[in-house]
């Protein structure tokens, strides 16, 4: 099997020589040559300029052998043809200038169209299928719950209090808002995909701040939409978030044809959650790759005795890479992953 | 029934009259009388008063006909005997002025005796026991997890990286810490129990960013230890931790008469994963006293129909009061809870 079609084939739940693995987050600032990039041009310079942003989606490719490529983006880029600004101070995240908590500033969100606001992204995959030599590439977009908690707290948060008093207090805001931003969300997926993305990814990160309730009632119709409208382009989608463990059922329902798991729940407890008939990305803590390699070995073959060979496992962090990772822990891993094989039971 | 012993009799699983209800961060900023006072002394110095920490407790129990009242304290006080500095800086929260990080600060750390290094907090309670005019104290501290978190960290923290590194690479270090630490915690809350004590609670706030492996290996012994030295002072025990949904069996098997749940597991879910023959509390999402009564009494009504009545049940939030919550909706609640009795069930 060519080693380029492990990644596809397990998003399928199709059976694979050995089980694939990239890393969320697997370009940044970890790296020497991205920091190298980084000494010159700013996060969104890097973004805004499509051979720039290919180069660095490339560098992982080369130093790591992984199965996949994800194109080096954001996922709150969409939020600057909204109209709301975008920075990102140093150290404190990304800072939107123009955060959105009425009905007028939900009105006054610009219609975005994606291949003209948001076309250096999709020229960046243009170039990235030419150059990838086959890895395939993996696009991506956040979720719409996980891009308006930004756009609503102004920044990062850990309440999600503003998000949170829009749905309970106003929930007409709130559906309006989400409406407008599934609708770019979904135009924004499909367009990387008629641009060259051989999958996708849909990032809800901060969801697990919702109970199961208002993840149904808020949450589920909005990611259904995007997320339907990417598996209609006939690639494989991949639904992720953390903190997730009483979300899964839900979040199935939402779409995808694999769900991410963090570490909170141990893989085959969260396969069987959800089911035989889905894929599953994960799960090692992403701390973990600070740990001495034996450490790592245990857990990484951890994990992949509990997917126990079974097609539709891909391997990946819970999370996305940390800034200070050791590059040669994920490179160790990544050989791990694909030298694991797994031994025959003698006894049980 | 007395008014006085729903809380106690709940911890048991004994009927009661109508659901006891009290809140976690009861006293605190959001309150006028406490702000009025904050504007004179610092929080530590209301800790190190007795008769203010007291009169702190005091307000929430005149102003909120709760259930229960909880001793006015930090769960890091334990930290300055032991010789690692405590302040609060502005916004940020705590820090911690000489982190644990080796081997040789963990044998650093100063024996900890709490009647002489913690009496004032000991005293408070004998003068609100004194005060309370029969409603019940609860006192607390820290689980071990938590509380080695912020001396590790230096104080807050998202990923817990340091936390990790330190299970993860250096796990003599994480279990002499722990050692010394349950001891000194374990101690403490028998010393309060022994002060006027009525029920105590024990905070594993930040257990939550923890695999359940890590957390049976790591944490489990040493929260052991802790609840069952409470446990064996003959005082209810409430074992409390967020984002626990695939923790709640090992920190059943961990110990408390009642578990803590938060609002990311339905209630009846949570307590049919904890079985039947322990209580709950929670588990409404602190975010939701923002909204109008409307609403939250919908979400009231639906945690106590969850609860269906069964002995056992205790109502509080799934975490801590906010900073600008409406005083008049957290009385709101109270009384909700109180007067809340479920409807004869005509047809399913």
């Amino acid at each position: 099997m060519a080693m380029n079609e492990r990644f596809l084939r397990a998003c399928r739940r199709k059976p694979v020589d050995v089980t694939p693995v990239w890393f969320m987050r697997q370009a940044g600032r970890y790296m020497p040559e991205y920091r190298l990039i980084r000494e010159k041009y700013s996060l969104l310079e890097i973004c805004y300029q499509p051979e720039l942003a290919a180069e660095v989606t490339l560098q992982p490719v080369r130093a790591l052998r992984v199965d996949a490529a994800i194109l080096f983006a954001d996922i709150l880029l969409p939020v600057i043809p909204l109209g709301l600004g975008l920075e990102f101070a140093k150290g404190e995240g990304p800072v939107i200038g123009k955060p959105v908590r009425t009905m007028e500033d939900v009105a006054a969100m610009r219609p975005v169209h994606a291949e003209t606001d948001l076309g250096y992204v999709l020229e960046a995959i243009r170039i990235l299928r030419g150059e990838l030599n086959g890895t395939p590439l993996i696009g991506f977009c956040g979720a719409p719950f996980t891009v308006a908690s930004y756009m609503i707290e102004g920044g990062s948060s850990r309440e999600f209090l503003k998000t949170k008093m829009m749905m309970y207090s106003a929930p007409e805001t709130w559906h309006a808002l989400m409406e407008k931003l599934s609708g770019v969300l979904s135009e924004y997926l499909v367009a990387q995909i008629r641009a060259g993305a051989q999958a996708v990814q849909v990032f809800d990160s901060w969801v697990g701040t919702l109970s199961p309730q208002d993840y149904e009632n808020f949450v589920l119709p909005y990611s259904q939409r995007v997320l339907a409208a990417a598996r209609a382009q006939n690639v494989p989608v991949i639904h992720f978030g953390t903190n997730t463990a009483t979300l899964l059922p839900l979040m199935k329902r939402a779409g995808g044809d694999v769900i991410g798991l963090d570490w909170r729940i141990p893989l085959d407890d969260g396969w069987a959650l959800l089911g035989g008939d889905i894929a599953v990305q994960g799960n090692l803590d992403p701390a973990v790759l600070f740990a001495p390699l034996s450490e790592i070995k245990t857990r990484v073959h951890d994990i992949l005795r509990r997917a126990d060979g079974r097609p539709g496992h891909i391997f990946n962090l819970g999370h996305g890479i940390l800034q200070h990772t050791p590059v040669e822990n994920v490179k160790a891993i990544v050989e791990m992953v694909h030298e694991y094989l797994p031994t025959p039971v003698v006894e049980r």
